[in-house]
């Protein structure tokens, strides 16, 4: 039996004022993680959060995590874990956000002040941190509200970890996770993690899998300091010479990766998968316009939605120690660190891809006679996620993103790393979700950061209907 | 008949503590060109300049060279132009200098304050600007006085052309040297620079020719805007792929340029040149020293001061636009800007050179089939210049130089580029000479510049009985 949902519905529309002047409120406060000058306004977003919580009657916890490891006097901000609701004969969902933001200056081009909620004519909500991702969190809370105020019975126990360091590598949280997998979260039946977008502008998404991503350096030096290219240029083997002529080898610009065995380790494309596809709501004008250019590889969607999806792919960001600004510099650099990254998927292993990265850079160089000297190694790996699309905590998703949008949702990937859906899988053993409220073109980390109304109230109502199908659904997956 | 200048040498050796003192009045003066908060100490030191001139006697003007193109509300620092003596029956000298300084902080490793003449024991003297050009401008001024407290006749009549803007592309000053070559320079009969170094620490040299510099910028764009390589890699040819791919190509690690016709234009070596190296004190030792390891292309003397001085010579100095900071950025670079220059050598030409590259990076890019775009474009050339060694100013300089130091000077080319030098030749017609007073080990560009007080001492010395060589030399090439 489908859910009585109107009621909260309703509520959710009359308190729609409410909802958008809380999300104003949050956006007010100038949370920016990356910036050791705001991290007071860090903390008191967290205790905006944890006041609101408690005023809605759920036990909240502001948990330390210690110092900043690369900024050792610095306290980084608190996680909350929140309770809302504990009712044996419930379901128990664990929802996970964050409640920092990416830095934004007016200056940077934003069209509006970036910590002044602006809502144009035609509902779009510009500031920062409103997609990205108070917007989500404070749905959380207004579906608890809307439930509240129109009297409904919340239909699952709502455990609730929010963090404040996502835009800065989630400093902390892994061992917050993994140390409270068999405690705090310990009854969680699921997770769910509203903190990526849809795959357009029009159609609702669930997204069920992510890329991983292993990130390297390749280190090449040689003058014990920055030379004189009209002293030196001629006599000396210069580091970046070495260093491009290495990262040239890596991949090509359609993109294939020259590192042998990499290919190998991944899994091929089913026929079920295959299929897969076809159905996905994703055009690649859509695509040329958020790329800015035609620069595309493929001129068809399902080569493009299975690049970034199902394939690895490798990009050089850039070179650490050489001349990088405006101008002309005649310096020839001691010491060059290339940057790039590999995205992984199934069923690529990380140690095995870091040995044959390693290997690869180690012969590239070698066949270069340099008496320079190279160092390559990972900076940091991350595992690829898969979930199953099956299990009922997809269902029941799937179910309310039809009752609130008239549709049914979209089942996809992403070619991007969310860390935390890994280290929630792993700590708590649960399915997890990722069930969006924002859409493509609400430039997260952009200037002009923006969410829809419509996306914010409506996804407010598909939040909690989702815990109201996740309360229905039967547990076998 | 040689000069009698005993009375000269006895003299600078009793003022010696009094030109020290004037060096250390000149350093305290920040006079860091490249800082535009600085450049009330820039023209201060200009000031500074003026008024010691016209205490010796020398008629000066500051001249202004209007606004600094990059920062249009800023004056350039005015150039100082000098004369000093108008005998008809004498020849004319006119000698450069700069003013202006590196910036310098003590925060950047300085082991003394750099704005605070410090002079060690073993007679070291540490100061920003000291060697690099202050010490060898205060030279003049320095020789001018000891004549005066001597009682003994200039040799010459000198003019000065000393520049605030040296550091920082020497804006404004083509214009002016051109503008004077046939006025306030026109009865020059030739030209000293006293503004570069010795090959090494223990022998003097004079040098004749440099290498010019054609700097390349390599242009490829693509996307609109930096990209999230989760959310695109894969799916989008990416700049930087392409860039690596491009410079990879352009010289190996052995320092031999890819592009075809740049040996081509190169003049052969001549018997008379090739016995020249032999003889110039260089050691290999000593290069491993200041490049701070063994990583030369070339094992012996002879090749590689070849390659520095009579080869062209190309390196990459870095990338622009592309993710330069420590640390692990994901982001896919939208238009990336590589920057590579070739130091050129006769007989190379800047258009014929221009086109060579022009015409190998397209081809290089059109072999990688990408929908991205490139432009290659020069930032800025200069020609190479070679003098005669064999002019009356170099015979003087030698003179002058046997006479103070008890040696034959080395005839020396350099790799880098001066390109006043060349300007001043174009401008006047006449033969340019280099005659440096520091040494190898100074640092002109580093943190803890010096200048030996030897080098002081004694470089007042040859800068004076150089005008005194000048004035009795055959007129006669």
């Amino acid at each position: 039996m489908a859910p009585q949902l109107d009621g909260f519905f309703a509520q959710v529309d009359s308190l729609s004022d409410h909802f958008i002047d809380r999300l104003r409120k949050a956006v007010a406060i100038p949370s920016v993680s990356a910036d050791p000058a705001r991290r007071p306004d860090v903390v008191r977003m967290g205790h905006f959060l944890k006041d609101e919580l408690e005023a809605l009657g759920a036990s909240v916890e502001l948990r330390q995590l210690g110092k900043q490891p690369d900024i050792p006097s610095l306290d980084l901000p608190p996680a909350i874990l929140a309770r809302y609701g504990s009712d044996k004969n419930k379901r128990t969902i664990l929802v996970y956000g964050h409640y920092d933001v990416q830095p934004a200056e007016k200056s940077d081009g934003w069209a509006t002040e970036p910590f002044d909620l602006t809502v144009g004519e035609d509902g779009r909500m510009f500031g920062r941190g409103s997609t990205d991702d108070k917007g989500p969190v404070l749905g959380w809370l207004n579906a608890i509200e809307a439930h509240q105020k129109a009297g409904i019975d919340f239909p699952v126990n709502l455990l609730m970890c929010f963090e404040g360091m996502e835009e800065y590598g989630s400093e902390g949280l892994d061992d917050l996770i993994e140390a409270e997998g068999k405690r705090f979260f310990a009854d969680a039946d699921a997770v769910c993690i509203s903190d990526n977008y849809w795959l357009g502008t029009e159609k609702p998404c669930l997204t069920y899998g992510l890329r991983g991503c292993n990130y390297y350096s390749v280190e090449i030096s040689g003058p014990g300091a920055d030379l004189h290219s009209g002293v030196f240029g001629g006599t000396a083997q210069e580091p970046m010479t070495d260093l491009v002529r290495v990262l040239a080898t890596l991949v090509d610009t359609d993109g294939k990766i020259q590192i042998p065995g990499i290919a190998e380790q991944v899994a091929p494309v089913t026929e079920d998968e295959a299929t897969l596809y076809d159905g996905i709501s994703f055009e690649m004008e859509t695509l040329h316009e958020s790329l800015g250019s035609k620069t595309t590889i493929f001129e068809d969607k399902k080569s493009t939605l299975m690049a970034r999806w199902r394939y690895p792919s490798l990009s050089i960001h850039g070179v650490e120690g050489a001349f990088s600004a405006p101008g002309a510099k005649t310096v020839i650099p001691a010491k060059v660190i290339g940057k790039f990254s590999i995205r992984t998927v199934p069923n690529m292993e990380i140690e095995k891809t870091n040995e044959l990265v390693y290997k690869y850079v180690k012969e590239q160089f070698a066949k270069l006679g340099s008496k320079n000297t190279l160092k390559v190694y990972a900076q940091h790996t991350g595992k690829w996620w898969v979930a199953s699309p099956k299990h009922w905590n997809f269902a029941a998703a799937a179910k309310a993103t039809e009752r609130v949008w008239g549709v049914q949702p979209d089942f996809t990937r992403e070619g991007g790393s969310i860390p935390v859906t890994l280290t929630f899988e792993q700590a708590t053993g649960k399915n997890v979700l990722l069930l969006p409220m924002g859409s493509s073109t609400d430039g997260a980390h952009s200037i002009n950061e923006k969410l829809d109304k419509k996306n914010y109230i409506e996804g407010i109502k598909l939040l909690g209907s989702y815990l109201h199908y996740v309360a229905e659904e039967p547990m076998s997956e």
